[in-house]
């Protein structure tokens, strides 16, 4: 196992030098560099006896079916797009990990079919929509999407044409009823596992989001003319909402609440703010308890505006119902920790996954690998062997279990 | 008393119509159209008997001596020169009442001289500094800012030359022993006498002013997969802070406390702010109580920094002191404006104002006129008929006081 873990993430680091951009890792849907990516798994896949295809949007899909009768097969897969200038894990980790298991379940002679996948977007940089691969996969590519630009003026359909593929076969992507359970293995991308000295868990649920902004609007009279007791200053009802959010999430548990953009006008150190736009962005994997928060945090806003004679406006942005993971898949992969001798730690997560958009269509699970100093999406994102090659032990009984359950 | 304040204020209504750009008024430093108002201000000069002159920085000054000896003069004046899409009355209302009270000393034979001066720049537009009229009178002009650019790369020099004039003789420009006093007629820019029922203010002091910024560092981590107690929310210290900036000046008499301006990074609504930097503008009419005040708040800055885990830095980038008004000149005013029927109010002014600069010199006074709705530096800035009327009763007391104390 010890091997295992070694050799994926070596793979990670080869696969981080294959970049649009010498010296830093950024590999955008089907630039370039996806090739070389591809030809490197292409030939990993095909050691492991798979037959190989690259579907109409670009993901790269191994398929192994044990001797005998094709069965219905377990996905297993993470995403090969990165942000730019990212860390060699997020994602790839999930697709090096995926093989290892592959080749386990093949020495285990498990009777179980496996399709590894290598999403081809996940991220939503070049085209600003997330999940373009594994909404391809779960039938829920929709055509409009077809027509989004990118910085350069390129449209989805120019960018998988430009990559050899035909945008016209997109809907033979989607899975069908043989596909019977998606798995995706994923760095934490957060401080929680390292602060429980847990170096697994099994996600139970990708929280929910609520996105929008707050604008306070007040008068922007002059910083030197104007007497306290006469303003009517946006900034600081602005502040007086940011600590009423921060006050709110520390006081419900598992929510997260970040306020994290703010514009005031106009923007000068001699004149009160007139207007003030704060961002809010609001998680919790339970829908009920999110959706009362913001109502209470846009109440709250009211409050403020009221007290100080502002105007308040609510706009909301976004709101992404919280998606859990399949509960017996979950229990498998909870149960696989412990029987490998972890501690078998369930967490949530915060950000969104591919297995969030795959769970619409198949049941699905996903397994964390702690993210030392909570560190992602930066050059310095990293993993500790150990904990991969405790997920190859986890694996190993994981698929136990699949198989005995698809038997 | 009513006709001279119809026409004062009928004069900035026409000046407001000189202006660089049509339907707006803007009229920087020794732009076109301050040629069309040394024209029309010469011409009322002159109709007063004065000797018109442009000085080497383009104040235009009309000067007069009553029959008999030329005595020490008292000067009257303020600047020509607006922000961007300005109001009518910021500056050019001193310069247009200033005539009436000229021509009030003539009529009530007072035998006293008067130098009238509309002053070229107090607005520090055009080149990014303040008061160039007036530092020139005050003889302190410094050489160095004739190197200034404008936005189109033309120095105070090449300006100064295209008007016509000869930047060498600057120095000739400022005032000698022969000059008594100053005073300065300016609309009050916010909304302290209109709060107060009072038309009018004698001016006590310029407030002394710091200017800085407080930079919060902390750490800039994901929205969705940071659990609140592992954050280190540099915008969240931020807000503690704007608020106990708000709170200080509350708590303490005369005090304004402005924070206008906010930059986070990375200001994205899924990114806990990883830096926060917010400005301070903060005035009071006494240093001491200005300074205690800043060391207080940055010791709080400091203060929440440690609790947060956020790093501080305070960046001081100005230290004004404040500059008072002539004592025996303001009780002057103040007893002009009490013999007139009025209150005799006296009031700090949060704003600076070319008198300040002339107080370096000269022994200096202001007279303040009620802002309705404390609007200024906006194409709605206006003033009342009735308070102009009352500036011209006050001026008539002024100018007797004045005249039996230079005799």
């Amino acid at each position: 196992m010890k091997a295992r873990a070694e050799r994926a993430i070596a793979e990670c680091r080869r696969i981080a030098a294959m970049t649009e951009e010498p010296g830093r890792t950024t590999r955008r849907f089907l630039t370039p560099p996806v090739r070389e990516v591809h030809a490197l798994l292409r030939d990993r896949m095909e050691k492991l006896g798979m037959s190989v295809r690259v579907d109409a949007v670009g993901n790269l899909r191994g398929l192994w079916f044990p001797e005998g009768a094709e069965t219905r097969r377990l996905m297993i897969g993470s995403h090969i797009d990165t942000v730019p200038d990212a860390g060699a894990f997020d994602g790839v980790l999930g697709v090096t990990v995926a093989l290892e298991w592959a080749e386990l379940a093949q020495q285990m002679r498990l009777p179980i079919g496996i399709e590894l996948v290598a999403f081809s977007e996940e991220e939503g940089v070049r085209f600003g929509v997330p999940f373009l691969g594994s909404r391809a996969m779960a039938g829920r590519f929709d055509e409009k999407l077809l027509g989004l630009h990118d910085a350069h003026g390129h449209t989805v359909a120019e960018a998988i044409h430009a990559f050899g593929l035909d945008a016209g076969e997109i809907h033979d992507a989607a899975i069908g009823p043989d596909a019977a359970a998606f798995v995706e293995i994923h760095i934490e991308q957060g401080p929680v596992l390292e602060a429980e000295n847990a170096p697994l868990a099994a996600v139970t649920a990708i929280v929910g989001q609520t996105r929008g902004s707050v604008l306070f609007k007040g008068h922007a009279n002059h910083a030197g003319t104007t007497p306290m007791p006469m303003r009517r200053d946006a900034l600081a009802g602005a502040a007086e909402w940011i600590l009423a959010v921060e006050q709110a999430a520390k006081r419900t548990d598992g929510l997260v609440a970040t306020t994290g953009r703010i514009a005031v006008t106009p923007d000068a150190s001699n004149a009160i703010a007139g207007e003030a736009r704060v961002s809010l962005d609001l998680r919790h994997a339970h829908d009920r308890v999110r959706l009362a928060a913001v109502d209470e945090l846009v109440a709250r806003a009211q409050t403020i505006a009221q007290r100080r004679g502002l105007e308040m406006q609510w706009t909301s942005l976004m709101n992404e119902p919280a998606v859990p993971m399949d509960e017996r898949l979950t229990a498998f992969m909870a149960d696989a920790i412990e029987a490998a001798g972890y501690p078998p730690r369930r967490i949530t997560s915060g950000a969104g996954h591919d297995a969030m958009v795959m769970a619409g269509r198949v049941p699905a699970a996903m397994l964390f690998i702690r993210s030392p100093g909570g560190i992602s999406h930066h050059p310095a994102e990293t993993v500790l062997e150990e904990d991969v090659e405790a997920a190859m032990e986890v694996g190993q009984r994981f698929l136990e279990r699949m198989a005995a359950s698809l038997r």
